[in-house]
């Protein structure tokens, strides 16, 4: 549900948005065959066929079906079996059982998906402007959601490949010479009552909104990201077997999964190495940590003598500063070193994931997209190595639950300061 | 761990409260058979044994064994058995197997606890003048420590008497007259930097700590907590059935659990009952709708158009407010109708609970007493009939996980307001 | 592992089987698309190209590994990938994630099983007398292991494509006329010692000998399977509602389970539809009652004054029969009304699946086959309408735990007669 | 339910027993306290009070009910209570959850006891002729029933006390100067038709019956139980990490619960010493070995190149052998060197508990005895060390899941031979 926006998109730009977006989602599916389009390797990751169905069933459940009185559903099985988790729409099929469809086949889907999207572009280009008006933010929205699923859809691959003993390269990139890792410093921000949220000028989602005061104590942030090399200080000095930095239900997962590393590491007789989109690789020390879950990066940051900022603390940094970083469009789908606030990883914050003060709940199907799983998990913030460009803003708001590991996740650190 | 502060207890007054407040714990065993004494209803409760001991454990550890070089021991067993959460003081006992405990017995524990006041009082009467400065808020600890399980073990044995089909009484109660309900109506409180949390003055929690700024958006709270007259219209009106009332977790809690009322709710032929600690009584519903989950809190406030208060919110209109009301020393065990924002229910927030800006962990085992708990519990504010009275501040911060209902818990409403 | 027989198999006409053998398994994938390829709908079941994989796998382990001194892996990773259960041959991929592999694809799998073939028609053609006398059981036992999974890989495809709501058919079938239902009626044996096993001539499985004597009250068993009608009788009469019919194990997984009718029968306004590999049919009820457990078959003979036949006494009754009726190469992929022993659906025996007097378990992997089973399941005779003609046998002996229901099972009736 | 008998018991003699009876079982509660008598350590075990409840309800059931058309139940409660798995007589309370009862209290359930036993009393001398030939089976039943209970008790007790750090024991025993391990023999016995089972002379229970003729190859069974001695070897050969040796439900179960030594065995410094009944002892490696699963049984057996008796050869082997041995009445709690069939440890049969040729279900609640448990259980055979003497036979078919190790369980070697 967006944030209500006085702006609208012009249509042929609208279109050629829509054509591009859709367009992306399929060519990330190119190099996947039709049985990966069908691994669902645990009840949090979806088949990547599925994320192609759930997009289009998107669009046809919140445009077509809302504008045509006449709407026929493409297929009546679809919306049971593509609904996402709207209890308003109806009953669905088991979120953990995605994985054990094996129809509608790949080819069926396609065909599914490229029926909508030329129903939709008829729709746009037919509707008088207030209809047009009246429909354009659920197809900005759509489009956003759908960027969403192309990052899922390359999170999942990745769960799903790693635990192949194959270890199956998703791609094969030519690695450019990157810039190396810069030293940690700190940049300070002066405490007192601060604005954060999204005020409604172009897309944003309503849990960015509205915007609205809140008091921050001074405090100071972290350059850049927690690169592997600290990370690894923290692991030799312990950092795994030691309860007095974890928060309690922190170390009870890292006791029952028995984690010792950060996801996808596996140690070798000549040191680490990872599992990424690009097959297994050295540990490169100068790269950010990543799939990390919040207990980790809350332990590291105990352990470092710090803490991890508040999504209003890394808002307000990130406030002002230029979008660019290593986006899905780098085609490096691995993190590296880098100064920006945005792309390579997420990073947890302290908050945990609630309403802004005077959030308003929208009615009907829509009003689920977001508020109602404001409770249990933590806002990440800054987006990473695998979130579409454009998609990113400073207001907007990640949250995975504090367990997680498979989202491309990192840490920055920040430290209170007294004057 | 406490907040520290300047103020010295003096010796005869400490020991004065030590003893009163653990023969108070033996006191509410008195009408608990040895039986009873066993029970442990779910891996959340722990026995009323358990709970004699482990306090005498609290105060064997973190006051004899540090005080004394030669410390022995009363029973080298009894550190693995009765610690509680303390990674540091080594491994312990499972929690969820409490219960499988009939050695010791309750007589053993018993002397146990007494073995352990006498040492205690006979070192406090023994230590020099500086000694007894730095043990003495570790006494005061150990005391706020012990209220705190006697609210635990009342809402533990309500818990595995309320599953026996013999549905026992705790007691029998001539209940007197009392205030009836008041019509619900709203206080006012406007915007600004306030300041919450405790300052020093007196015995605190750590997490009640340090006070600090925070915005507050223009706020009102309702004068009393919501009744059960109020809870059943919600009900009525197909509250359990209605998922756009609730967050997606709660939902899925109320599915799985097959929620469709409080806990300790009962439908009969004429209507509903509840099971008390006074046995099983005929709802009564001028008193607040108690034993409900953060998650059916926050779908009833939003089906009556309103909202959860924040920690901050609650703390604000509570400042200055006399601290009376239905405590465990009116004997009632039950929450009756009042306009006190303290006694009868503790009442759900809409905050997770979190450390504070500038919250310190304390180093050693018990720094572990608070704040390794910071994350996946919702604060809950105010105290409750079976809190002991003079435990609870209007800085006290009580915490649970969202889908807890076995503890006395309510909710008062608040709302924004816009001037 | 095949009881040792003296007879040597010819080298053309063994490697004829091989070649029928191998490629009906692969016909039976050609309505199958990838995705259906990979599907595991439960950890019991396998998806269709791990059993291709598998059956190569057995020959390239049982044969091609053990001839030769130089033998080098079709790839190192398929060992752990494809072994079923041998704990001699070493570790291996767990189980209930054979379903998680998306790489092998399918058509890399088919490859590997066309190598093997390749590589064990070539030895077969090279090796000496000698050697050829001593692989040629290991192959047989690889073309009757190959068979059981052929029946495997359709029971599994039938229940992935069960649960699917799309209800995909796996085959279209041109239905005959087909025999219509005979009336019950009971044939008559009189007790004595009598003498049960395969004695050896042509293959047979180690665990259906020795061959040993047996006493065997008088008996009479039924002409024909139970058939649906009947069994509706059962369920009208409220069997699945009556403890008092079913075995305390077997009532508790009706109760967990909350099974009402046979695996695969959905109540539909008009009376009761099964799904079958043909996709949704109406129920015939002429034909047998397939796809229930053990426990169900036991209720129903409860119910109707009878009990489920010993394995001996089916043996002895099945000995010197007709092996004919409606198997694999019917086409039908379903059961049909028929008065033969042999075919349609497996019988469950009163029998638990015990070695036989004087059975010993060969040394090494292939000691695995059959022995290690011999605990917790129950004897199946007979064969199915998806069982491979020519592979059945009298002294046949398939075993299921006795709450399986996704095999062809279903039952026939015996009593005790006294004379 | 017993087997028909023509012989009546004699009222005087048959009310002896009841009070010898029923006070054993109070008599061995006497060294527990009420906590102890609470105690459910795992689904499989009960805690004493529960025992002596039910014990009392099976008399209240079976014979009070159904003789006085004007019975009233003790305390309308108790059926449902006490109930332990008889589904004609009505739900019951979850029997994982039967030590969360505090109440009614240990007293309040000898109270319950002493007015049954009083009832019954009172009612065998008052009933005519006639109805005492018709309720005299059902209270030999019922004390049959309750020494049944006075080894679980003893086991369950046992098992509570053993999983409990302070190893608190049952008893302290003056052990007297026991006969020393004799060397391993082998005793004949020729191939043929014999007959096993009970042939009604006297008290058996139903699934004793009938007597029938069953067909024996020759075998040969040892004169002695397996000595903990012999299995350190199998031990000390790696037994609990070869596959090889076990079954394959078996080697899970050994993988699951990570088994690598008999329940109850701890390894120390100086070698390995047993939790028993009478605390914790050195281990005596003349002692059969106990507390093993029916898969350690097998597994050792077939380390030791012999297998496991059948059912009907260890009963051939037995009859006609004196009923002597280490029984409860000796004080020992403790299984020593015998060369007894009788006493000391059950042993596990190759049997699994099925239905006699001809065995009939009994009508009513009380064909729910026995017969609605044969399926997935092993048989075992000849009583041990707490069975109450004059409980066993040489028909006596005892019966447990194969992964059950609570029980007084060992294993006594068989072997085929041909002449």
């Amino acid at each position: 549900m967006p944030i209500p926006s006085k702006r609208v998109p012009n249509r042929e730009n609208l279109a050629d948005q829509l054509r591009a977006v859709r367009s992306e989602t399929e060519r990330l599916c190119v190099r996947l065959t039709p049985e990966d389009c069908q691994l669902q390797s645990m009840p949090d990751c979806s088949p990547p066929k599925w994320h192609l169905a759930h997009t289009a069933w998107f669009f046809e459940t919140f445009i077509l079906a809302s504008v045509d009185p006449n709407f026929q559903p493409y297929n009546p099985h679809f919306n049971y079996l593509f609904n996402s988790y709207y209890d308003a729409v109806g009953t669905r099929w088991p979120r953990h059982a995605r994985g054990l469809l094996s129809r509608p086949t790949l080819s069926e889907v396609y065909a599914y998906r490229h029926a909508i999207d030329e129903q939709i572009l008829a729709r746009m280009e037919a509707v008088d402007g207030r209809t047009f008006e009246a429909i354009a933010p659920f197809i900005e929205l759509g489009l956003n959601h759908e960027q969403q699923h192309q990052e899922l859809l390359l999170t999942d691959v990745k769960h799903a490949f790693g635990l192949n003993p194959l270890k199956p390269a998703y791609a094969t990139v030519d690695c450019p010479a990157l810039p190396s890792e810069t030293s940690q410093r700190w940049v300070r921000f002066e405490p007192g009552v601060r604005q954060i949220g999204h005020s409604g000028g172009g897309f944003a989602f309503d849990n960015e909104g509205p915007r609205h005061n809140t008091y921050i104590g001074g405090f100071e942030i972290a350059v850049r990201s927690v690169t592997a090399r600290e990370y690894l200080r923290f692991m030799e000095d312990g950092g795994y077997d030691r309860p007095e930095y974890w928060l309690s239900d922190g170390w009870a997962a890292r006791q029952q999964n028995n984690w010792n590393a950060p996801l996808y590491w596996e140690r070798t007789v000549s040191g680490w190495s990872l599992f990424t989109l690009r097959g297994m690789l050295e540990l490169d020390p100068t790269q950010p940590v990543c799939h990390v879950s919040l207990y980790e990066a809350d332990a590291y940051a105990r352990w470092a003598e710090a803490r991890l900022p508040t999504e209003a603390e890394w808002e307000i940094a990130a406030t002002g500063r230029e979008i660019a970083g290593n986006f899905l469009d780098s085609g490096l789908l691995h993190p590296h070193a880098s100064e920006s606030l945005f792309g390579d990883v997420w990073v947890w914050t302290a908050s945990p994931y609630t309403p802004y003060p005077g959030f308003r709940y929208a009615t009907g199907a829509i009003g689920e997209y977001n508020g109602k799983f404001m409770c249990n998990q933590m806002v990440l913030r800054g987006g990473s190595c695998v979130t579409p460009v454009g998609h990113i803003r400073p207001t907007y708001r990640n949250f995975f639950p504090p367990d997680a590991r498979w989202q491309f996740s990192g840490l920055r650190l920040a430290k209170d300061f007294t004057a």
